[in-house]
């Protein structure tokens, strides 16, 4: 991991998707946003991901300059067809969507189909947060994880986003249904590392703390069992349903081939309650000596390492960064 | 477990609650929202939970006659008061002006303050899926479990339901944030059964099967570790944030005076999307052979067996109604 000033890593994004027909605008958002997770300590849904983000445009999946657009509307919940654009500005779009029509319903929620991977979903809770908003997004995927009762990888991950704004540092729950991701496994396997607590099944049907083992079985674990593998149904219909587009079910089981997914974005503008979410944090460590954190805060102590000494990069990502940046197309 | 005809359940429970100074309708619909989670195969947040219903009002934690009223709204996001009334009353009540919302706007929310234990959530879900709409909603608790951290019970185990309508039995997740509800671990205790995964940690700060053990460490897991605990804290939050009710940190620990609770209602119409639920369903057991089921199956189960067969009800708990029903108030 290696320390580059943010300047240079959004420059340089800007530059490969300006060559990739991005307009000025839309390059400069998507570079920020890949920028965005890594400055919050995310660099596995950042810049880790880019070269992935590429692929997706040349095989067709993504159409770079394809923007979002209203299908249906009743008030305060509308249908997006995400016209197979990228993840991540599609995301963007709807949730501002979603707090504009907070703004005037109270709540708002948009749900958008056909659309790409939105890389870190953290990105679009923090953005309703940075609006004084409560943000909820969450994303369908293709199938990658075992239903409880099953050992064959059925159900998605389907991460979820909630954000509450506070000055100071918002709280932002960012999580996937399952209780590692393949990525977490990678890492720690490479790591030579044992997981904390149990992540999956062995080939013998057992709980086990391998991440290699777990990557050989396919059976990753849903958080709490059946608990998360109910979630993960539930968070995949609603999307589906909301939107009018794929469940989980329909999608390609290929990370290389997955498009056409369906999230939902919501927002809520209550009238201002100061002062709660500082009195909910403080009660989580009254003795001010427990290691009991808040979710985002981790993110806020990343940020400020990150806007003091620049954006962590992973070496070999950089290095494949610039040399795309530098051959021609 | 004796099996009571639906009538004689719920004639019983409306006599003894028009002796509390119910009216006629409210006694109606409050017996037959406890007869429906025995019917569905849940008595343990049904009939034996009447017995402190009935304590809450001998103690003025619930006022038998309060009904919710708006307070504040924003088109489709309304906060109401809850008057201390009969949690699960306030509940229904929230939950028909959600759907009636959702019909104007799309999607709407009731965020309600003041109110007590709902029973059961479930109904609620179902309620908005029996409507032919999407339901959502969730409470919060008093503290009665330990953040990702910390040993002491900070955080609530705030349940949160989701149901989406399906011809032939809707899909409705029912859960709680921690890995089993203390009802949960006592019936294991007393079946002498080892719990299925882990549960929560021995007194040795160990991950431990013994339902006894985590009884007397008082330290049940949250489903998935750090995430459910996240998760936790996230619907506190937004529970407290939208309704301007007390946030888990405000609730008097104690099962016994646990009032004043906030909680959160929402109706989504979308259009049609005929087929959707029944392929996700169909997704989740390709093979016909795995036990891979769905969120709201067993209810399903549950209560054809109860529309057959009558309601099953503890022998101990229909002997304490009936005598409750006989004494002079």
């Amino acid at each position: 991991m290696i320390r580059i000033p943010t300047d240079t890593v959004t420059s340089t994004l800007k530059k490969i998707l300006l060559s990739r027909g991005f307009t000025p605008e839309r390059a400069e958002l998507s570079a920020r946003l890949f920028a965005d997770s890594n400055r919050d300590g995310v660099p596995s849904h950042g810049l880790d991901r880019f070269s992935s983000y590429l692929a997706g445009m040349k095989r067709g999946l993504i159409d770079p300059n394809a923007e979002p657009r209203e299908t249906w509307s009743n008030g305060a919940l509308e249908r997006w067809d995400g016209g197979s654009g990228p993840g991540n500005l599609n995301a963007h779009r709807c949730m501002n969507r979603a707090l504009e029509l907070s703004g005037q319903f109270g709540v708002g929620c948009v749900a958008l189909s056909n659309t790409n991977h939105w890389m870190r979903g953290g990105n679009f809770g923090w953005q309703a947060a940075d609006a004084g908003k409560i943000g909820i997004c969450w994303t369908n995927t293709m199938p990658n994880l075992p239903p409880w009762g099953s050992n064959s990888p059925l159900i998605g991950n389907n991460p979820l986003v909630i954000a509450v704004p506070r000055e100071g540092g918002h709280v932002v729950l960012d999580m996937a249904m399952s209780q590692f991701s393949y990525g977490a496994l990678s890492r720690y396997s490479k790591e030579g590392r044992k997981l904390p607590v149990p992540g999956g099944y062995d080939d013998d049907g057992l709980l086990t703390t391998d991440p290699e083992a777990i990557g050989l079985s396919q059976r990753p674990l849903p958080i709490g069992f059946w608990k998360g593998s109910g979630l993960s149904i539930l968070l995949d219909l609603m999307a589906a349903m909301l939107s009018g587009g794929k469940a989980t079910c329909d999608i390609i089981p290929d990370p290389g081939k997955e498009t056409g997914i369906s999230q939902v974005f919501m927002a809520f503008s209550p009238p201002d309650y100061p002062g709660l979410a500082d009195r909910v944090i403080t009660s989580l460590n009254p003795d001010g000596n427990s290691s009991a954190g808040y979710p985002g805060e981790r993110t806020m102590n990343a940020r400020r390492e990150s806007l003091k000494s620049g954006l962590p990069v992973d070496c070999d990502v950089w290095e494949r960064i610039i040399a795309i940046s530098e051959e021609p197309l």
